[in-house]
């Protein structure tokens, strides 16, 4: 089974990297873009088909390892 | 508008990032975890309603800044 993670800071967190791309995309002429924020898209291929048990399985990583939980959601997605 | 890019990694480029947090994982008794790779997810608002002009522009700045047309692939989502 495959799931697919996105991680992104919460609302109201300063997306230092999100500005910075902001600033480039205005100075090539994208008057249009009023906000950019940047994630995280990881994509994990794991040996388990049971959906529940691979969603319990790739939460505790989201908790654990790739999120900061005091920062930052996660969205977790299976796919088959 | 909001559009939602994600920008990944070609398959067969080596994802040395996702191979460090698949190590990170299995030291974590993620023993089920065959595969990670990590790419990026970009939002961006945009001061335009027109889907066609506004798939036009976010497409323009895929190619232009946001990804290494070598390298990497995106995959740009409209989203109201």
């Amino acid at each position: 089974m495959k799931a697919s993670v996105t991680v992104t800071l919460k609302p109201g967190i300063l997306d230092t990297q999100g500005q910075a791309v902001r600033h480039a995309l205005l100075s090539m002429n994208g008057r249009q873009i009023t906000d950019v924020r940047v994630g995280k898209l990881i994509e994990i291929e794991l040996d388990e088909d049971d959906e529940v048990a691979a969603m319990k399985i790739v939460t505790k990583m989201c908790d654990k390892l790739l999120a900061n939980p005091v920062t930052e959601d996660y969205d977790i997605k299976l796919l088959k």
